[in-house]
């Protein structure tokens, strides 16, 4: 790894923060890898956690697995209840069926399948009903366990389908760029949800390898000052700025000395979805070789012909390259 | 414009603000127009989003559109969803039915249609039935996806309907009338719901255009105090002023210096809703040509024959001008 | 009234408050009433608002009705829906079902209600079906609106059924009881939930008809300091406690001077409910007849054989009568 | 009880006790059990409170009652509703059904009883339906109070489901291990959820024996000091100290003399769930015997052969015992 051979380079960098790392617990324990990343670019942990049982979390599995994963795994479930049911049913004995005309196995599966279905979703025709003592037994189970089966499952649908979540897109580069009289790390964040979200807030966190006075490298955290950290209605785009004055912990580093810190920069937004007026919480995480420098965003809001500022989402990564 | 061929008068009017104005960010962009306003009079932005894909913000349509949209989309699709499924019936074949008898595609197609109507609301009376392999199959995943569907649009309906919302009634105008020993402007809301609005509270945003150093005018923001910011409960009426006094930006501003800087004032009102014990907040923006000079508000509670007071809420924007 | 023939005993009281009156509204307007109480004892403010149209609230009135109104209700609005789907049915005649035998026209209206009832709550026997273009049409209309009515009806009863509350018992007086070196107004609020009630607050707000500079009474606003006002859980009981010291704006005020100056307190609670994690609000007044001189609170806590603490609800507002 | 015969140690341990105990009530009334624990191990307090009717707190007896109680619970009342109706049919006659063969009482009312689960569920397969005046009217009110009931039911289902809940796991010991240069009180959570724990607060309360200037014991309340008590995401596991140092109340305290004092440590987590954007509270309590001295938690996360970090749940109490 370059870091592990550039030590004297390394030592020197970490002797420029003069700032203190943050003494608070961040919930990833003590070791810390130091070569890979904290949090994935869309903001999960880039941890693992053993599984204690089967059931665990199962509901937040089902609330935030892909749309096509969910649907599939429901269609799935009814498939197996209905062939769960049917089996019964055929083990009983079709012939405890009114209307059922007999023929091999298969044709009896199917038809006990048909009853299930329409008991499951209580359509219930009526052209095949149960017509003794256990099937008709069964069949009021099934009907029970299906209302209960479908309650759960269009409770989880509208679940998701409701979900607060902030629809925030970032820029997929950190700049750094002219601020005030020297520059400044940026990022930009679009809002593209037709939802305002109010009093949003955004904190920043460097996470470097630095040596410990024992010798070791090990991990460090430092909160990064925003020239603005909370604004009133975040309504369109929002460049968040963190100027690389004598207050920031990276001051004078080069964009080398950041790689071989193998630094990485989480962002946490938080903020009130006006719709739900629920909170919500978003997360990014930017490495180093994230950051392109010497470079500036281009304009991400411009007027249509009724002079009315309009996001346009796309450019939301768009930045030009400064002649130095 | 007006404003622009009065520059002499707008330079002066602009020097007369001492505060400084907001540094934060509104998440508008820099490029604010000059002309339009920021927010409509219903507290919606007055900005446009490009659409990302048509499923973006899918939920926020749905929930937020007018009731009687809403009920003719979920009829609309209600409608098409049958007509899907009966034109795939009528391709299997009407005469896999039992209980249908034949007749032109027409009629052919509304027994099919009856059917899925009858598969969809899970109602199956069972005087048409499914009567095959591929028909029974097909009846199978529409009442699936029937319940299903039926679940979004109940879920919806039921969301809709118990949506936490601020019902705040605001003035039409602001006034500036008389205040202490000097003036005040003020406007007012009335809480019209059942429901209490607890720790009610009240934030002003001026929006005016200003000359940068370099000469170009851009919009700027400043905070208004407010005397009373923060109540404890809004039962019936509150009259929020921002006393014109040596803390103001706008103090000695006259009704044409606020039309030449094309003021905005932005109202945000935060409180919790007693009924679901959610925090809601409402929006409303008064431009320049809103605000009423040298009146004052009528009396908007009166009292009960028994005493108790009593709010009128369509007195809400009464005021009388002040002799002056 | 007694307080206006006592106008040199009600001015001498008012003298002695020494602390400023609340200069924050309180949403009521300027002209509360002198004589009436603001909120009744159950939390509810003791004020009217002009209905601004039928379907304003509804959902307020839908959930905080008594559950038997309610039942009554949805059970009416399923009959009327029935009545209505049904005289449609009769209009287009009967005999465009099967399965009914035509009679009378009660009895043909019977036999439409029935259907309908099974339309609406989807069960469909079938026994009666519709046989016909139009009559087909109006059953599917029905089961899509009775599905969405029905939803309605659910949604709002597991939304009346979970809807947050604290369930907090309240003493029905205030005590002046000994506390510390002097004496304190007291009064005792329990939990009577199975759920905790997590970081409680509570605030004390006195209302008190004070004579204004131009001689004119008007109702004023003053804070009560309570000793403790928060605290982490709220298990069991409460007594909460304003010492009536010289920071007490009442400190030396007789049963009398508060009968006088109609003094009503507003109690505020506020806490987290534990079981479903959301923040409840509840509320209550004391008017100056239900605060009892020199008396001390019963225990409410006892133990069980165990050694467990026990809330004994019925004994909130026991308290013994003290020796002069 | 080991502590009444060792007065005069406890005493001397009482007097150690430099800082002043909490003013602040905690729910629990005054006279507090001097033996037995405030909190049992999982949070809930070790408390009783009278029932003031069947009907109170059901919403939360539902809700939290375990899953196998709760489905037997829904299942049983399906059957009694469902026998209730069934009797009323066998009253009414079930000679007045369609499709419904005559024979011995058990016979009949197991007729009544499939026709009124195919009613309660809607499925209203058809092949026994109401015929007549009484009956129809009956199985109408059964089917909608059928769909109120299986309302309930489905949203109490769904409730449970998705109700937020902290997925904690606590160390079952709290240890005294070397912290900096003197001691800590340190016990260890972990986050067992997929969902991250954002800004995530941790407050400890001390409960002591201690005995009042008149001589009585009663149990105190001492806040105890975090190194650190509130992180921004609690993603893996989390030691929280509270450094045994002269703030600390039991700062020489030995493992007898908490025993003696029959202390208590409560702990309680707030913090809030990212999928559901909710706020989640937990608590915990830890008894004198629960108190190991002089040992060292065992790492709790590892890394996987990719670098990623690792959480080892079921190592959360996993601690060494020190040499001296």
């Amino acid at each position: 790894m370059a870091k592990k051979e550039n030590n004297a380079n390394f030592s020197r960098l970490l002797r420029k923060i003069k700032s203190k790392p943050l003494e608070r617990e961040l919930g990833f324990g003590k070791n810390l890898a130091l070569d890979a990343r904290l949090m994935n670019s869309d903001g999960s942990f880039n941890v693992e956690r053993e599984r204690i049982s089967p059931w665990d979390n199962i509901y937040y599995h089902l609330i935030s697995m892909p749309w096509r994963h969910f649907l599939a795994l429901i269609f799935g479930f009814f498939l197996l209840l209905n062939i769960f049911f049917s089996s019964l049913y055929l083990l009983i004995g079709v012939e405890h069926f009114n209307g059922v005309q007999l023929g091999d196995t298969l044709h009896n599966f199917m038809q006990a399948f048909f009853f299930s279905s329409q008991t499951l979703t209580t359509v219930g025709y009526g052209h095949i009903s149960p017509n003794g003592f256990v099937i008709s037994i069964l069949a009021s189970v099934e009907s029970f366990f299906g209302l209960l089966a479908f309650a759960l499952m269009t409770g989880l649908l509208y679940g998701r389908f409701s979900r607060p979540s902030a629809r925030i897109f970032f820029s997929d580069h950190m700049l750094v760029a002219p601020y005030r009289d020297g520059q400044g790390l940026m990022f930009r964040m679009a809002n593209t949800s037709k939802s305002e979200l109010i009093e949003t807030e955004v904190q920043l966190l460097l996470v470097i390898n630095q040596r410990e006075e024992n010798g070791a490298l090990s991990r460090k955290f430092y909160p990064l000052n925003l020239e603005i950290s909370k604004i009133s209605f975040f309504s369109l785009s929002w460049t968040v700025v963190h100027a690389l004055n004598d207050q920031s912990p990276i001051q004078h580093f080069s964009s080398q000395d950041l790689i071989d810190g193998n630094v990485e920069v989480l962002v946490l937004v938080k903020g009130t979805d006006e719709t739900t007026q629920q909170q919500v919480h978003t997360r990014r995480s930017y490495v180093a070789t994230d950051i392109v420098w010497n470079a500036r965003f281009s304009p991400i809001v411009d007027q249509t012909a009724k002079g009315v500022p309009r996001l346009i989402t796309k450019k939301i990564d768009q930045h030009d390259l400064l002649q130095d």
